[in-house]
């Protein structure tokens, strides 16, 4: 199979570069075939804007949905554009690895989520209609592809439990893994996260390493999480509310998890 | 009082524009100093890494974190951080205003935050003993100070209600306002929202600019939203679990507001 790891670390010498390293080849030894899209060392501009179009359609005002939409279809995005997209559809599985820096992703992978994912590739696919919202949320171009996020953070498990000061960690990254993978079709594995990096030493990197190959190993059979299908059944089209006989007592983002 | 408008939209002429310059105005004119840092305009590096200090504590491996504390309290930051922070430390109010991209803030805005919220300024603040844990959520270096947002999405307001496919609006700020906000000390206000954008045109526009100035004439007597003080008792330290009998049923981003 072919996996993608979008990678976002600026030291290679950090504990993220070796879990890096140690997916590359763990993945490798396993017969995948693997690119890495390692940001910091393409310096990867992270700033969506006007000059993501080779020829803009329209001069006087960069509407950024718009200039996306005619520069995917018209073979008119810059070249770092178009290659990532390249990887995305060639890829099974695509694994976004970074560490959580105030409670999302580094901004220059934030970026390359802006500019990569393309009006008509990620979003704006599919037609409205009374049953139908466009296909997104369990459908659209990524539908088949599986998805999973490496995350380390300095904070410890508890401070990210359900009762935990941060937010339950599945909340936190609730509007990544649900609003930037599932989005566009994905397959959401579980995250695999690594807790308060300060303390992981030679002794117990061992056991994160094991840990992280065991998942990299089941990357195929993992089931993936439940989030429900928008033009399933499940929520009113147009106003995307769950049917109030779907658990009418939940509401936030648990209630969007079978 | 003074406000900074922190701006993230690469487009002068779009709807974030012409909001951005009537609170300039509306702010003006009631008697208040603004400084609006326009992110697109000044061209904002958005990627942390080694080159934000003029000149590193160590060189062979970087860790953020190690080199912002260096950096901040011997004077060796880029001098776009340093200005950056002088502005948060001289404003009694901050706004940060964006479109919202993928469920969070753009990216340029993103790396501003990354790159500004130094050690020493907004997190590794105070010290760690069995009472308190470092000075956050609640305390810190920016409180006594009020912070808000201005968002505007695409999707329609029922599609991030409480049962919206979204996600509660709520619960998609939640890292920001409490995580980046009430964080370092910040007061934060609700957050001002203008839903579907492609449906503002000159008739409606008038309300929102109207609903707008409201919130603004009212920036410093509205109630901010009553996050609960980590070091105030209601969280278990070091865990940072919220005590067992307070909303004891409650889990989630919801249990963290008063």
């Amino acid at each position: 199979m072919n996996v993608l790891i979008v990678y976002a670390h600026p030291e290679p010498k950090s504990l993220n570069g070796s879990l890096k390293d140690f997916a590359l080849k763990r993945l490798q030894d396993a017969g995948h075939a693997v690119q890495v899209s390692d940001l910091y060392a393409m310096q990867w501009k992270a700033s969506l804007d006007a000059n993501d179009s080779i020829e803009r359609q329209a001069n006087e005002r960069f509407f950024p949905s718009r200039e996306s939409k005619h520069a995917f279809e018209n073979g008119l995005q810059s070249a770092d554009i178009a290659r990532e997209q390249g990887k995305l559809m060639w890829a099974d599985a695509v694994i976004l690895q970074f560490p959580l820096w105030w409670f999302s992703m580094p901004a220059i992978l934030k970026g390359w989520v802006e500019r990569v994912y393309a009006y008509g590739l990620a979003y704006g696919v599919g037609e409205h209609s009374d049953a139908r919202w466009g296909e997104r949320y369990g459908e659209g171009k990524f539908a088949g592809k599986r998805a999973m996020l490496m995350v380390t953070t300095g904070g410890w498990e508890s401070h990210y439990s359900p009762r935990g000061i941060n937010g339950p960690m599945d909340d936190v990254l609730f509007p990544i893994q649900h609003g930037i993978l599932y989005y566009p079709g994905f397959d959401v594995l579980p995250p695999f996260v690594v807790y308060r990096t300060s303390r992981i030493d030679e002794e117990n990197y061992g056991a994160v390493r094991d840990a992280l190959g065991q998942r990299l190993d089941d990357l195929w059979t993992t089931k993936p999480i439940p989030f429900r299908q928008q033009n399933g059944g499940a929520y009113a089209i147009p106003a995307l509310t769950l049917r109030d006989d779907l658990v009418p007592d939940r509401v936030g983002f648990a209630a969007h998890v079978e």
